[in-house]
Formats: structure tokens, sequence, C-alpha cells
């Protein structure tokens, strides 16, 4: 299959995922349903920009004639930062007074974001991409030590079934995300060690993978960790 | 008149505008308050952008030689949201619990006016074109469907004067919105079955009467439905 | 020394900065806590802006082969907002009830900051840009008058100590933002007065102040004020 088939495939498995995750998303309580507008959110706006990278209209043509899919980091700013809110929401529940916390977390994601644009960006082999690939892996380190720093403990400070909840999504996330920068250096935006096809269906796999499948996992934790919310957030949402 | 002494019009109609809502804007409570400077801005966001046009400094002149204003997708990105937010207080008071619910709204939102974006960039009489129009009317669709579903119904557990002045707003809103897809349809960015001029005048009079008016209409319901608020936020503002 | 030598400086500077920020910044309650990742931000995302102009990436060439380092006012958009939303903190505490009053301030801030980007953008010389650098000022103006008449009540409202702190952290940004619009003002985005390189000296001088030595400053009122803020505020975060 040809680059534009896998983002075909692309639009149609984020819509489908998002549509699935809307129907079937937990909604009992205000807290559930709040978790299943974030996770549907995600595949939404994937699919959007799938959708603009199938249709030839998510790329720029740069010096070199390298052909740079931008629109997986438009996707990226927006998606990545909502997982996390997300995941925060697990370990915080409604706790208002750690929002310098959670501003560290989605602060030092989208930094980590951006400057792998400016690295996807800067031209092939120099020395201006490496430097960038190094901050955006610093910041990469930053959301790793406050996910397993000050959160986590902030998890286990909230209740065992939220710290059971976050612990276990927080290290699908780690792993998953590890994978992301492994493929930017071996593909077309790095070292160009693989086709961009490639690059395409690993990114593919990736995606539908943390962004569809993991809103699946979380969704099993969600109603448990939801029962130790304060009663406002337990009652029904109006029907 | 051209095209640019109409798009002066809406940079003098903007400012005044946005100057009398400042001068006479309800600001006995928090809530009122509150309420007048989310509405004075919108007006003051749209004047710069009826300058940015008004100077030829806000389109971009695409393939084929179509100019377009992109300064519109500008103002509507940033003056959508804060009008949907202002409605979503009206329903929901000081409620922190269906944060959820208000990022579904205006994430909705954004989603449409960016989608629309695309449809408006897309070469004229492209398939793509036709595809990201449809896009934008889905998630226009989602807009009408959270105020007309989930935020009725919490304006209604809220209090009957929030009902009210809600259902008053998001009606107006539903019907002077419903018109844009339209002017977009028919104009320069869409089928281009009408002139650029015409097209720039009937959004003129649509973005007068969205930003402007509808403030005006609002204000009018703010002090009813603001004595239904926890008394907090009736306190006087500190004078 | 060059303008590249300078923008390594500020590379140089924002780096350390930030890290001797992040380490000796208060942490004792969750309010600290708070405030050290808020201010420690600034100088991380300067980091990224100055490198981003040492490596030659900041900037476009312009009609008349001007160039114009747009990268500064990505900083500024993305690191005044912080500045002045901590700002509003000590001025606030945890008081929930006057968002808009910090949407008034970081909305005025932004408009400024965008509108001096379109100041900037136009063409040397042109009506145009003295327009939006008037524009820009009116914001500016609007800034002042937030932090010096309702952001000041509320300090006042809140305790002596935090009354005290804001009165000295708003004097001392009132006075440093002052000379930004002048250097704009005199340098290569305004009037052309002064050379490039004396421009990039003295934005590095002023940034350096605002945004590190700013922070100091502001750490030592930060434990103070933190004892007046509710009980939950000030419990040690977990350790």
């Amino acid at each position: 299959m040809g680059e534009t088939a896998w983002l075909w495939v692309g639009v149609a498995g984020m819509t489908v995922g998002a549509a699935v995750l809307l129907v079937t998303g937990p909604r009992g309580s205000k807290d559930e349903h709040n978790h299943t507008i974030l996770h549907s959110f995600v595949p939404m706006v994937a699919a959007a920009l799938y959708l603009l990278m199938a249709l030839g209209q998510g790329s720029l043509t740069l010096g070199g004639g390298r052909e740079f899919l931008y629109a997986r980091y438009v996707d990226w700013t927006i998606t990545t930062p909502l997982l996390l809110f997300a995941l925060s929401k697990t370990a915080l529940g409604e706790a208002r007074t750690r929002g310098g916390l959670v501003f560290a977390l989605l602060g030092a994601d989208v930094y980590m974001i951006l400057t792998g644009l400016v690295a996807g960006l800067s031209p092939s082999g120099s020395e201006a991409k490496w430097i960038w690939y190094l901050v955006s892996c610093g910041a990469f380190l930053a959301v790793y030590f406050v996910l397993w720093g000050p959160m986590l403990k902030e998890a286990r400070a909230r209740s065992a079934n939220a710290a059971e909840a976050y612990v276990r999504h927080a290290t699908i996330l780690s792993v998953l995300w590890f994978l992301y920068p492994v493929v930017f250096l071996v593909g077309p935006d790095g070292a160009g060690m693989i086709t961009p096809v490639l690059a395409t269906l690993l990114f593919l796999i990736l995606d539908l993978t943390t962004k569809v499948i993991y809103a699946f996992v979380t969704y099993a934790s969600t109603k448990k960790v939801s029962q130790t919310s304060p009663s406002e957030n337990r009652e029904p949402v109006l029907a």
C-alpha cells in the first residue's frame, strides 16, 4: 500500500474510534462523562489531521525537495496535552490546588512537541536539527519526571483506586510515547534511515494505539476511580 | 461603496460597540462584571481584524489569483469560543463539575472554524473544499447538539431565570450563526456565486449583529440571572 | 560582539536562570511550588526562542531586505501572560470569582503583543506600522489600568502582605515593560534609529531583568504572602 492509502486508514480508524468511544464511553457520573468527552476529542482531532494529509494538504515541500508532514505536529500539539490532562485528572480528581503541576506537565509536553517541530523543519543533516532533537528529548524527560514524581505522589494521596489506575495508564503512555522519538530519529524528519511510507505506517500504528486503544483501556478504570470522587461528581449526569 | 469602505465601517462599528459595551455593561456584581468583560472583548478583537483587512494586510493571494481574507477566520477562532463560553456561564453559573461540557462546546466550535478555514483555503471547485465544508458542518451540528441537549438541561437545573435567559440567547445565536455557512457557501471562499463585496457586506451585518447587538440583548438578562448565583458572586465588585 | 554572540548570551542566561530558579525556588507550600513552576517556565521558553534566533532560524526576510526576528514575538506571546498570571495570583490568591479580571489582564496583554507583531511586520515608514503601534500602546494602557485599578483593589482586600508584594511586583513590571515599546520605537521594527545589534542588546538586558532577576525578587515575597492563603494551600507539597 502507498502512503496515501495508509493515511486514509488513519482517517477511517480515527473516525470509527471516536464514534465508538463517544457511544460506548462511560457517562454514569459527571467525572466519567467528562472523561469520555476528553478521550473522544483526541481521535476526532487526529481524524481531521489525517484527512488533511490524505487529501495532500498536510505537507510542505522544504529545501532539497523533502516533503514535510506538518499536520502530524498540529495533531500532536493538540492531542498530547489532552491525553496528559485526562491522566492528571486521574491523579488529582477535582483537587484544584495543584494547578501548577498540571501546568508543568502540559507545558513540558507542548515544549517537547514544538521543539520537535523545529527539529523536523531543520535541514537534513544540519547541526541545528540535532540540537533541537536533544532539547525536545530534554522536555520529554521533564514530562516523565512530573508523571513519575509529584503526580504519582498526588495519585497515591488521593486513593488506592486512583493510584492503581494512574500507574497503569502512565505506564502505557510512557512506553508508547517513547517510541515516537525513535521513529522520528530514523524517519524522514530525522536521519532518514527508513522510507517515508514506513514512517507513516509506524506512526499510524502508534497513533491508533495511543489515541483509540488506550482510551478503551482507561475507560475500564474510570468507573472504579470515579467512585472515590467527592459525592457531587458522582451524581449522574442529568438525563 | 467598495469593499475597503465596508471594512472601515466594520472597524468603526466594532470599536464604538466595544466602547459602549464597556461603559454601559452591568457591573453591579462580580458575575455581571465578568460578563461585561467577556462581551466587550469580542468586538475589540473583531475591530483589530477588521482593521487588518481595511489596511490591506488581512488577505493572502491564493493560486488562481483569488484574494483570501484569512483575517475573518482569525477573528472567528477567537470570538466564537468567547461567545459560547459566556453562554455556558449563563447555563452553568459557577458550577465547576461540568468542565467537560464546556470543553465539548468550545472544542466543537474551534473544530468547526478551523476545518472551515481549510475549506476556504482549498482550491475553488476542488473536491477537498466540499469535504472540509461537510466536516465543518458536522462540527456545527455538534455545537447545536451540546447547546440544545446537555447544556440546556444544566440551565434548567440551575434556575428558571437562567433557563429563560439561556434559551433566549441560544436561540439568537443558533439562528444567526446558521447564516454564516450559508454566506460562505455562496461567497468567494465557497461556490463563488456572489461577489466578494457582497460577501463582505453580509458578513459585516452578521458580525455586528452577533458581536454588538447580541451583547446588549444578553446584558438585559444578565442582571436577573445573576441574582440566582451563589451569594459570593452577588457581592458588588470592590469599588 | 556581534548580534549572534549576544543571542547566545541570551540562550545561556535564560538556561542558567531557569535552572537556578527551579532548584532554589520556594516549594514549602503548594502555592509556593506553583509560583516556582510558573516563574521557571518563563526563562525556559525564552531560552528556546533565543536558541532559535542564535541558530539563525528565528527570523524572516521581509520586503526591502529587512531581517525580522519573529521569534521575539513568539517569546513574548507566551511569557508575558505567564508573568501577569503569576502577578494576578499574588493579588487574588485562590479566589475564583474574578476570572473575568484575569481574563481582561491577559487578554489585553496578548492583544498588545499581537498588534505589536503586526506593527513590526508592517513595512518600514508605512502608515499602517504607526496605526498598529498606537493600537498596541492602547492595549498596554489597558494592562496598566487593570493592574493599578481593579487588581490592586483585590490585592488590598486580600491581605496587607499580599497588597505590599503586589505593589512591589506591579511597580517593577510597569517600569520595565514601559521600556519595551521605547526600544521597539527606535529599533529596526520601528523607526530604525538604532542598529539591530544595539536593539538585540537592549532587549537582552530587558529580557534577563524581567524574566530572571524579577523572578528572584518575587520569590522573596512569595513565602510571606503564602502564609495568608487558605490553610489547604499552606500544606507542604507531598514529599
